[in-house]
């Protein structure tokens, strides 16, 4: 009878912590630099590094938990845009935002591979982001709002490029819709 | 009498050992990987791992030399572009040509950044490049192949977007070349 009574309780708490330490390791390894590490969110989230280390062991297992909750995430916004009227506009509004959105995400994913590279997980959770992007885009081209002869490659390299470059070069948000628009411009159907 | 006769030969000699260095450390750190190392480049080099710290006293000083002859050679290049009789063609096979060549100056770049950060002399070659992209893309626009209405910081992010994209996925050349077809289109003049 004890380890029952034992358990309850922490559990709850454990998972407003797994909750707690997640928000503020994403928007601590989102925004890099030095000050980015496991101690920093232990510190943020108000929580012993033990209690950490104790739902994630090493900092990759953090990350990892980071990254997957960020694409499930994703993907879930992409599947609830697929039944949006304008489909059109569904998919690049959706284009756009992960541009938009992309310099953290990266961040993340870089401090991963640094803390000892992705996981299983990892690749599973993108890759169900990368299907419904390809819903959306397939919705898009049916509607007529996006050229039928592009396909996911190409589509899905065009996001990461543009995420990337956002990313790297720091792009102002004028200059990055002016990118986003060369690449619309080459997504929309002929003739124009 | 003798400092002379004992240096002139060894600049020589010194020259053609920098530029074997050079050419293996740019192939070697290019490929990337585990075996990319200092000791690597000399012993394919066929020189000491000491001749290679007399010239290039540490790994970021290698990197860094690589980085400026190859961002140097491309601007090279872009110039002897400028008086290419078709501009537009010019301007896309130049655009085209950095983005399949990226891979290697990427990981090079990178390596750098792990080995201590790039230097004053890189960010000036890089931006040797840029301005020479820039007037391949003036001449271009002039002769009505790129559209008036993008300037250089949107065509040079989507540069480096692309390239990153293709270096980070790894793509195969196909799925390349329809990416580069995607971003043409956005470029071409309006309308097609």
């Amino acid at each position: 009878m004890v380890e029952p009574a034992r358990r309850r309780a922490p559990r709850a708490d454990a998972q407003v912590n797994r909750t707690r330490i997640l928000d503020v390791a994403e928007e601590v390894f989102g925004a890099g630099g030095e000050a980015a590490s496991t101690e920093e969110v232990a510190r943020l989230a108000g929580v012993g590094i033990a209690t950490v280390f104790r739902h994630y062991p090493t900092k990759a297992a953090l990350l990892e938990a980071v990254l997957v909750r960020r694409f499930t995430r994703l993907r879930e916004r992409a599947e609830t845009q697929l039944s949006a009227g304008d489909a059109g506009r569904a998919f690049y509004d959706f284009f756009g935002d992960l541009v938009t959105d992309a310099a953290t995400k990266i961040a993340i994913g870089d401090a991963l591979l640094d803390a000892g590279g992705a996981h299983e997980s990892v690749t599973e959770a993108s890759q169900g982001l990368r299907r419904a992007v390809g819903k959306l885009l397939d919705r898009a081209q049916r509607a007529g709002a996006v050229r039928d002869d592009v396909e996911l490659p190409e589509v899905y390299a065009l996001l990461v490029g543009t995420s990337r470059a956002a990313a790297h070069a720091a792009l102002d948000d004028e200059v990055r819709a002016r990118v986003l628009a060369i690449v619309y411009d080459g997504l929309a159907p002929l003739p124009r």
